[in-house]
């Protein structure tokens, strides 16, 4: 039996790297269900290919909602790479269906983790992690119970070395160039301020259901071990290998087996030299700690901390703010937030929306 | 329930260690045997420590033989810790009963490793292995089935910089100097013209079932990642830790779980600095092609090898032949070798013999 697909977000960067894994493992997987935010000739490109029983377009919505396809009894598995908040409600509901949810989506763990952990508690809905980290970690899980730290890995980001005072100077140009990935721009900022791995750091203790002080940051500039586990026997487990995200796609997909797959290379060992480590700068990367401080304080203030860094982002990409302004203003959006006593889907909405009203107040 | 332990080889650096870990572990395991080569004060210190049902010394047997202990129908795991040749007969044994073996003598496995193998797969034994290489990659194996490739990690011992011609004057006393781990000296001369990796490739042949040219053999001089497993979508495992070997002996004993112990310390992550990898120089180390060599004929051969090997690298310590001769009456001592249709405990025993009296002959 073929394993059925809905894949929202199907022309973004994990989208069409989905599209690769399913047609090279055409016998194990079918995608039935195909959403994207534009029509587009690559869209209709997969369609053709893949003659899903479903699409979905945001800008031409027919009816359906992506909320819809996310929920249809005959999928197995909803792909959830659509970028930003746009897929918050689609993984919400689905996380009520008993799905697996593979999730490349960093917003509807943080923002939503909570709720989303809650559903599938309740549904037997499962997360498979689509980023590399989380999948490294959760590959390092596989087989083990005894974990006592979770090792997340960051490439430092373009300004690793640049001493704190020349952070000021730094312009989008300078900011968008990143060493090991290829991403999008909001992606490439956060990467550079560390907020990717503070994001990261929440999206962990959602999945894993570790404490926040079992998981630690470290800085590994050759992106070569994807991230670390250590368990109560002292033993530390790392998951490495080439910066493909089609591993952590397929292996979202085919867990717990491993398919052999000849888009995915062996590493040639002779390329392995060697591997660098050392401790992120807290003072001069203070997003890490702005998430972490998210993740303590719980309720709404995960979600206010990713809206606040997406107006913040965006507005150092339009020049009208300076790169060291970007902290200052995710610091301010959480200020500005008030807990809830229950979350649900409507109130993560409004905090989100609040919040980057807020914080757009504070630019202009 | 406690699990009750056999514990040959007590006094040695393994069975001192295990001690350390049961002593750390005593509502988990119970040694009820203790064996060693030697009475003295260690083991009668022992005796009084763990007050084992059945104490043996092989300089004072009364009655008793080594693999009586190995056999006890009370015994859960027995952990061999025996150095060389004479517990072989013990571990064959063994490998009949049922019992867990965690072995921690590599000529077992080596010499043997085809007739333990075939007794564990009708007894339903099983071996765990306690040496930081295989405990890494038996780890590494936990949750997975889809292994592509081992990869074992080396030191790459004293001379991994030494230019091949200056390998000739290579003295005891200079090869006695390792950089990671405390051994005895036959393991650090073989550590040094890397025979003990090439005696690791062949263990991991015995205990993991795959391929010789799967299992590939990489320099690490840090000693950090203790070994890595490649798995068929592209993806690594590495264990990695500090190096102490109460870990792997407590895993042997613990697997599947792991188990806190005050003993066994976490690595602090500011120490974890750099990782440099390596190629092995196969023409300069010719050791490590001559395990293979015997691993790819089977039979007697691998045996034959460790029997040459343990003669030249005594008459090297006693100086009565260069560092260079080591690998040449090696070689001598595998192409001496015959094959035989069927192994068995006599006819690996005669080898050992056979092939010892000839290098030694060969060294007069």
């Amino acid at each position: 039996m073929k394993k059925k697909i809905a894949l929202l977000g199907s022309t973004g960067s994990i989208g069409t790297q989905t599209c690769d894994v399913v047609a090279h493992q055409s016998d194990k997987f079918e995608i039935i269900a195909l959403a994207c935010g534009h029509d587009s000739e690559l869209f209709r490109e997969q369609v053709r290919t893949f003659s899903p029983k479903y699409t979905y377009t945001a800008d031409k919505p027919d009816g359906m909602k992506l909320s819809d396809l996310a929920t249809l009894d005959e999928v197995d598995i909803v792909v959830i790479a659509t970028p930003g908040h746009s897929p918050l409600e689609a993984a919400i509901n689905a996380s009520l269906t008993g799905k697996i949810l593979a999730l490349a989506n960093k917003e509807a763990l943080v923002s939503a983790g909570e709720l989303i952990n809650k559903n599938c508690k309740a549904s037997g809905s499962v997360i498979h992690p689509i980023d590399s980290e989380h999948s490294a970690i959760w590959q390092c899980l596989a087989g083990e119970e005894e974990i006592s730290r979770i090792i997340l890995t960051a490439s430092g980001g373009p300004f690793r070395k640049t001493p704190k005072e020349d952070l000021k100077k730094v312009t989008p140009e300078m900011a968008l160039k990143h060493p090991s990935w290829q991403m999008g721009p909001k992606v490439t900022i956060d990467s550079s301020t560390l907020m990717n791995k503070g994001l990261e750091v929440i999206e962990a203790y959602r999945l894993f259901g570790t404490a926040l002080d079992q998981i630690e940051v470290l800085v590994h500039p050759q992106s070569i071990i994807h991230s670390m586990v250590e368990f109560v026997d002292g033993a530390i487990k790392a998951q490495m290998g080439l910066p493909d995200m089609r591993l952590p796609i397929q292996y979202a997909l085919s867990y717990p087996h491993r398919l052999a797959n000849p888009i995915l290379k062996s590493m040639n060992l002779k390329d392995l030299t060697t591997l660098e480590f050392e401790q992120p700068d807290t003072d001069k990367f203070p997003c890490l700690d702005l998430a972490r401080k998210a993740a303590r304080l719980g309720s709404t203030y995960p979600t206010a901390l990713c809206a606040a860094d997406e107006i913040a982002v965006q507005a150092f990409l339009d020049k009208k703010i300076e790169y060291l302004d970007i902290p200052v203003l995710i610091n301010q959006g959480l200020e500005h937030n008030k807990p809830v006593q229950s979350l649900s889907a409507e109130i993560i909405r409004n905090t989100d929306i609040e919040t980057k009203e807020y914080v757009a107040g504070l630019i202009k």
